[in-house]
This record gives C-alpha cells, structure tokens and sequence, in this order.
C-alpha cells in the first residue's frame, strides 16, 4: 500500500486506521518525486511491490477554500494534474488505486428533490460558470480521470471526527464567529476511511463512490446537536442568508450538497446515520 | 533572455528570430527542472542573470487537438499549470515575461460582428463549456495568470509560415483531405515572433495583445492563394458544414474565430494584412 498526501487532515486518519490495523503502508511525500514527471512515481510504487495505491494529496486553500482563488496554478496542479499523473504511475506500474475526490462539485439537490448520484454531472464546477476555482479543479480531477477502470473516485464531504481541530467541520463551527445556514451531507472521518480501504478490500467495481454517512444535516442541526453536548449557553449567529454571506465573509462561492451514497451501501459498505455520526462524534469530543 | 519550449514550431521560430537578430538566449528544456517547483526554475533563470524570459512551451496535441481528449493531465499541466509556476518563478527571479497563449478561447465573432478584444470574456472554455479540452486548458492558463502585472500574454492563432511543414496552417489545409470552410483570424509565425519581440524591446504595456494578422480569412480565401500560387489544378474538397466536419473527422469542436489586433497596432507594433501575408508567404513557398 501506498499512501499519497499523508501530512493532511484526512491522510493523518489513514495513517491511523493502517495502524490500527496493521496494514503496511509507504508513505510518498511530495519531494520524493516530479509531479509532472509519472515515470518517478512508478518507479517508487515498484521499488515497494505495492499493489495499491491512495492518493489523498491534494490543494484545499488554508484557513479555507478562499485561497485557492490566491493560488490558482497550485490548486489546478494538486487536484487535476496530479490525479492523471498518479493514473499514469499507477498504469505504468500495474496496480489499480484509489483517488480521495470531492462532493463540492455539486450545488443544492438534483431536480426531484434527492440527492445527487455517481452520474449526475457536476452542477457546480468550470463548465457551469458557478463555482470556486476550488470546486472546479476538483471536477477536472474527476474528468481527468474519467475512462479507466483500475481506479476509485472515493467523494469526501465536509469532513469530521471526535477530536478538535482547525479542519474539523464540527470545530469550524465553534470558532467561525458568524455561520451560514446550508444543507449539506457530510463524512465522518474515520468512516470515510475504513469505507474506502473497504472497497479495495472487498473488492467492489471500480468507479465513483460518495462517501458520506447517508442523509443531510442542516447547519442548525449540527449546531443544536453541538449546544447539546458541549456548550449549552452558547449563543450561534447565522449569516442572513447566502448573499449576505458572500458580501462580509467570502470570495468564492461555496458549494452546499446532498448527496446519495446508496451505491456504496449497495456494494455492501455501511456508514451511521449522519445525524446518529455527529452525535457519536461529539459525544466523545476531545478538546485540542 | 530565457527561451522555454525551443524544440516546437513556435519555439523554433523564436530561435531563429533571436540567432539572425544576434540576440543572446538560453533555452531551458522540460527536463531541467521539477515543472511543479517553481524555486528550480527561479535558480536556473537567475543563474543566467537574464532580465526576461519568454514561454512558448505548451501541449498542442499531435497530430492534431483531438490528441488533448486523450491527454488531459499533461494538457492541463503544460497549458494552465505551467503557466502560473513561470509566474511564480520569474516573480522570485525578479524578472517580467511574456507567455505564448493562444485566440482559440474564442469561436466566431463578437455579437456586434466585430472581433474579440482582449479583455472580451472568452466564449469558447470550460466555463461556456462548449471547447475541446485544448481551448478550455489554454483559457484557464490565462486566469492562473489574471492579476499579474509583469507578463505580456501573446494570443497566436492558427500559425502559418514560407516553410512547408507539418505545423503550418498552409501545408495542413494542402495535406487534409476534406477542409472545412471557416472565417478566422491567423498569425504567420515570424511577423508574430518579432511583434512579441518589439512588445518587450519596446516597453509597451503589460496585459494581453491580440497578435493575429489584421483582418480575417476564410478557409477558401486561403485554398484559392493556394491554388494560384502552387496548384492551380488541385481541387479541395470540403465538408457540408461543421456537423458533417464533426461527425466525420473530428472528436473535439474547433475554435474558428475572428479577432482584433487594434491594440497590437495602437501601440505601435504593425503586421501585414492577413490575406497579403498569406500570399508573401505562398509567393516563396519552400517545399519540405
């Protein structure tokens, strides 16, 4: 196993799950090989007889996806080069992969009120003229991709766990002085990890997946399950809807989605109840 | 000088310019350094103490743009992420640039007939999604490099030179075996070498510049110089229209569009009327 992109919030959580397992795993660091250059990565995969491969790395913008409209060619790079690179590495190397992609490439819910499936096109990227530079190369990555069949496209949204921290969604909520009421379905951490190395494991078709805990939470909601656990007397303050939003506290537009996971719970992977998740989640908080 | 991309059509032609005009350069290949580490670029460009540099590297697709569908990693990274690691390289180095993009983020004319200026949005990209993956590359390389204030962004259009070859736009209209009948804006590659020259010899403003041949052809415009010129037998064959052309010969549209150079002029930098240009270089065609 290899592991691409370990240093982040989401490659910290499978380093700890292949720990906690007992999955061996190298991790590549991104100085180990020429990101244009696929030959260096396939040379790496073979010199571990690796016979999969997780690529997490990828450009998000710090503290948020503001930054990415800052630092275009850096973005375009980590989530829509790179994908095609590690596809090529992994094709000259001869092993399949899977690819940690992104829910933020839809906006809202699909036309008859459910939650967007694998297929639907993206409604919230370059080619609808919607959405952050963010959202957009992230769609690239996934259109980039599109044609092979040794690779999962494994879709994370908004992710969470039990332990505070800066890209902890149920941590931005605290800390963000003023919140946007959206509906969105999301991904408990350490879920999305076990489901996804759960698909190589049972060997589930290649393909797209959505990664989230089934359903969709409403800002209010998590806040109300947050008061509830952690801090009754707080008081949450709420933008007055999306474009007073955009004008005080945005560049970009931020993509809020539903999505339908039942293709994964079809291949026979499970994940909570997103409600149910948050509550677990909270209920067992650790302060940073 | 700095000359990135030297082993291309357009490339070449710029170290011809530069070898007659005893213009000193170095030409930096791809495999001197990490396309993805803009620090090694930055070190090779200060070690040759040069104050400009120009990049007319990119991934055009061979035989032709179809080639892009099948290769949109390395298209995505030689046309939007190169793009904005030169910037990041030459802002370290201290040094302005000029970059080689291209007018095929356009399709047609301006709704008042007119041609497209250089800050009329392009209608032919991802974001009007209606562009070969080619086109949609090349427009976002241009937004990677929005906001900066010491690069010249050359748009070139179909190039066409005196010299038989398989790049230039009057030997492929010769070897195709169907045309397809189209109006567009084109550029003969030497009088675009020493226009993107004279830009920075002669300081004229920073931004982007239109650097086609006034006017506009049409594809039996060109055929009909052809003819007279080297044929006059030959007949050429054309598709019905472009849904016949699309249907039959190509995978991805193509960009056919009419374009103003005004502001190349205004500031002083004069080419030779498209369909004149055309004929000078018919009347000393040079068989390959």
């Amino acid at each position: 196993m290899i592991l691409l992109g370990g240093r982040g919030y989401v490659g910290n959580a499978y380093k700890k799950y292949f720990e906690e397992q007992n999955i061996t795993f190298h991790e590549v660091k991104r100085d180990q090989f020429d990101g244009s250059d696929p030959k260096k990565l396939a040379d790496l995969i073979q010199s571990t007889s690796s016979e999969f491969l997780i690529n997490c790395a990828g450009y998000t913008g710090k503290p948020n996806v503001d930054a990415c409209e800052e630092h275009k060619a850096e973005c375009l790079f980590g989530n829509a080069v790179l994908p095609g690179m590690i596809q090529a590495a992994c094709d000259m190397a001869g092993i399949p992969w899977g690819h940690v992609s992104s829910g933020c490439i839809y906006s809202g819910r699909r036309d008859d009120g459910k939650g967007f499936k694998e297929d639907d096109a993206p409604n919230f990227c370059f080619r609808t003229d919607n959405c952050s530079f963010y959202s957009g190369t992230k769609a690239l990555g996934e259109e980039v991709l599109e044609g092979n069949e040794n690779v999962y496209i494994w879709r994370l949204r908004i992710p969470f766990d039990h332990i505070d921290s800066s890209r902890n969604y149920l941590s931005k909520l605290q800390r963000y002085s003023k919140l946007l009421e959206a509906e969105n379905s999301i991904s408990q951490l350490d879920e999305f990890v076990s489901a996804t190395y759960a698909c190589w494991e049972k060997k589930v078709p290649f393909g797209k997946y959505n990664v989230t805990n089934p359903g969709a939470v409403t800002t209010r909601e998590v806040v109300d399950l947050i008061k509830k656990h952690l801090c009754p007397d707080k008081e949450f303050e709420f933008f007055d809807n999306e474009s007073d939003f955009m004008s005080k506290a945005a560049k970009t537009p931020r993509s809020n989605c539903v999505m339908d996971s039942s293709k994964l719970s079809d291949a026979g992977i499970q994940m909570t109840e997103v409600h149910q998740a948050v509550e677990d989640a909270l209920a067992r908080w650790e302060k940073e």
